[in-house]
Formats: structure tokens, sequence, C-alpha cells
């Protein structure tokens, strides 16, 4: 098994928990108290991952909170990146796709500049796109399947003419990019429980579903993990962000963040309990 | 007319060109005497920026090739763009693609921090990801149609239960984007020409199409200018980054862009001519 995978499945069992913890800082949502610039992001995100981090199976930065900071950003997503214990994975959420020669570019950004355990990662451009970050072995690449905004639907969904949706010729091409290091992940949404069913079936029972979509967006935990749930401790990775990290705009924010993850951590679990 | 567009038409008029220059600066590649890092990137590029300039109607920074430099990256990229003259438009080549929530931080980084006058996009987020871009009405969307690389065909063109390919509904859709703010083009690679025939078909004669592709990946120019040019002084944008920036690895790197600028500039027109 592939470094990112087993680290990703020995944390969810070392913590027995199912929950990634979102790290999407916007300035406009920091609490009272925590100055709305680069370094009051980087304040609030230590204080949420010393404060979650025994309830979660990965954390996840999505790039955007960070790009939207200018150069300051960059280091504290760094920063961020850094202060994550060794034995939890971080996956970078970068969603990036470009052609070979610039993918390989965007690969040594994810993986030796940030030193992230995983990325997100577009499809659109297809297989060459991609490989670069496949060549990193001991990582992971996580390819977006189906997503769980409405606008998911808009081609995602669409029926191309052997009668399957695109987003099923997306998984039947992570199962074969797998092949070769076993370093693959997908992502479906929460709000995609019957697309999420269909992805499990063809790619087998131990590939890790990143699962947006709870909370905020309102998909149902209950019914992805019915659908998506397979045999190992992390098949489902569930993420949380806005309704973790914001749990209070208060000064106990991170208290409150602990109690918002611990709450969900067991809530999941306690539905995985009952589905089997 | 929105402001990116008539920009981009303006240069292209002024300059008689329909050459864009890809400032991808890859440090193994900079010319002899040019320090490999950030500062030899800015260098090199302000270099590039003052000997094209005359030759261009663009210039288009990918941003993988500053994220890979950490932050310092960062400030190169904002100090490449402050640098080009106001009167020519500057693309930033990210092919970001995001839920609405997120895709507003990267809008927020391109178009405020980066002050970019277009970015490129990719669709697979459906149109909510588009969104929050789509606002800045004075700004150019580029969003990813069909891609010059050969994994390009992978997705684009699997064929659609209604008998055509994923990268024509994608057309459609940039039409129906482009209704309200007049600020969307495509992006099709010149090693491609069938599809782009297709593509301006659909889109119109007007809208802008960004084609890479040609010099390092053997797009062929001529059939892609028979099959893409519209009406407009910009209706095809053709992009060319290593066959001009790195034209000579020496000290004259300089002069050697411009020289290849202007060689490829002329050679755009005269098949332009040819087919009118």
């Amino acid at each position: 098994m592939n470094g990112f995978i087993e680290k990703l499945n020995a944390c969810a069992k070392k913590n027995r928990s199912m929950l990634c913890v979102g790290l999407d800082p916007a300035l406009e949502r920091l609490p009272a108290g925590i100055p709305r610039s680069a370094k009051g992001v980087l304040e609030f995100n230590l204080a949420i991952i010393e404060a979650t981090q025994k309830h979660v199976c990965a954390y996840k930065p999505n790039a955007a909170f960070y790009e939207s900071l200018g150069a300051a950003g960059h280091r504290v997503l760094k920063a961020t990146i850094d202060a994550v214990p060794e034995h939890i994975p971080v996956i970078l959420d970068a969603k990036r796709g470009d052609i070979g020669n610039t993918a390989r570019q965007y690969a040594i950004s994810a993986f030796e500049k940030y030193g992230a355990d995983a990325v997100t990662l577009s499809p659109y451009l297809g297989g060459d796109s991609l490989e670069p970050f496949l060549q990193y072995s001991d990582r992971g690449i996580i390819i977006l399947c189906r997503t769980s905004n409405p606008g998911g639907a808009d081609f995602q969904n669409l029926t191309l003419k052997n009668g399957k949706p695109l987003y099923m010729e997306v998984a039947r091409r992570c199962k074969e990019w797998n092949k070769k290091w076993g370093n693959v992940a997908v992502v479906v949404g929460a709000t995609a429980p019957k697309e999420l069913a269909r992805v499990r079936k063809v790619i087998g029972d131990q590939m890790p579903v990143l699962l947006p979509g709870i909370g905020a967006q309102g998909g149902d935990a209950e019914a992805a993990l019915k659908a998506g749930l397979g045999s190992t401790p992390a098949s489902v990775v569930v993420n949380a962000s806005r309704g973790v990290i914001f749990a209070s705009d208060k000064s106990d924010y991170a208290q409150a963040a602990a109690r918002a993850a611990d709450l969900l951590r067991k809530s999941l679990n306690r539905i995985r309990k009952s589905l089997q």
C-alpha cells in the first residue's frame, strides 16, 4: 500500500475517525480577536490544528484561501502544513490540471515546496496531465470524479454514448491509473449519494473517497456513507470545513471546533456501526 | 464589448499581432548568466517583456512556473504582471476550477491581487464554479474547451448520447455564459484543428480562441488558423512560450526572443492574409 493511503488509514484507525477538517480560513469569518490578515489566519489555523488533531484522519487546506492573501498566504499555507503532526496526512486541495510540462511544476509546488501528502486534481485534461503527479509513488493523487456543488452535474452527469455518465468514465480511468502505484483516490460529493454508490462499485472497496458536501452544502452523511463505505478505515474521508472551524465566532473558537469535530467524528462512527 | 476583449482586440490591431507570449520561465532553461532563482526569473521576464512588447497582443504567465518557486514566486508573478505595459492584456493561465465559495477566493487572487486582465479556467465543476469569475464583467474568462495535449482527447472527445463530443457541449455552454457580460473566450489547441472548426461554428465569429500547441507541441499554425479565424483582430490568439522565450540560451536571449516573436507574428499574419 502506498505511503499516503497507508498513513491515512493508520490515522483513521488511531483516531477512530473518518473526519477530514478543511482548513479554509475565509478572512471575513475569522473569530473575534483574530486579526483579519495572513498573520491572523496562521494564528487561527495553528489553534484549530492544536484543538482538533485527536479527532481527524486528515487535514485539507484549500489553496484558494491562501492564494487570495497574496505572497504572505503562501508562507501561511506552508507554516500550516508544517504544523500538522507527522502522523496526520495533509491533503492540499488545489484541483489543478494542466499539460504535462506545466503539471510537473504544480507537482513540485504541492509535494516538494509545500510537502503535502496528497493533492486534489481535475481530470479534464486527461491522463498525461496527471502523470507527473502519479509519479510521486508515495503521495496521494485525489481526482475529482463527481463534485458536491450544484453545477457538478452540468458536465459530470452528461450521458455518454455508452449509456454511462461522464463521472463513471472518470472513475473507471482512476481505477486504471491506480494500478501502477496504488496512490489514487477520488472525490465524490455527499450531495450525490446515487453517483457515489455507482463509483464505489467501479473503484473497488479499498480506494478512499474524499467526500465533501456535508454541513453547509447540505449533503446527508448517512445516505453518503451507506453508498460509499468500503472495507478500509479511510474508505470514506468525510470533509467538513466551515461547520467545524467556524463553530464559534468568539474567543472560544478552538474549543468549539474541537467539540464540533468530536461530535461529527462520533456521529460518523455511529452511522458506520449501524450500517455494519 | 467587454474591457478585456476590447483591450485584446485593440492591442492585436495596434501591434498587428495574433501572438501571445507565454511567460513560463522553467528554471532549468534560463539562459546562461541568469541566476536560477526567483530573482533570476524576474530579471529574465522583464527583459523578455521589454524586448517583445511590440510584437504581441497579450502575455500569458502560467501560474505553475511561479508557484513552484515558493513564496518568492508569488512576488515574481506580481512584479511580472505589473511590468506589462497597460495597453497589453495579461492572461493569467491558472486553469482553476472549484466550488463557488472557493472560486470566489481564486477570483480575488487572479483579478484583485495579481490584477490580471483574464484568467483561464477548467469547466469540469460546471456553471456555478465559473460564476464568481464571470461577475467580473470587465475581465476575461477563458474556458478550457479542447486542450492541446495528447490526453486532451481522453475525456473532452468522448461522444455524448446526443452524438456530440463533450468539448462541443462545453463550447455551447461558453456561448451561453458569454451572453450576460460578453467576457468569455475559449481554449482550443492548435493540435486539434478539426475540433477547432466545430467550436468556431458554435461560438460565433467574435469570441476569441486562445490557441496553444504550436511550436514544441507540434500543432500546425496554418491548419489551425484556417479552422479557427473569426472576424475580429484577436479572434485567434496564438500562444507561443518555449519557442519564443527560450529562442537562445545565451546572453542574447532577449534579442533572440524579439526576433522569434516578430518572425512568428509575421508568419501568422501572412497565413491570415492568404486565407482571406
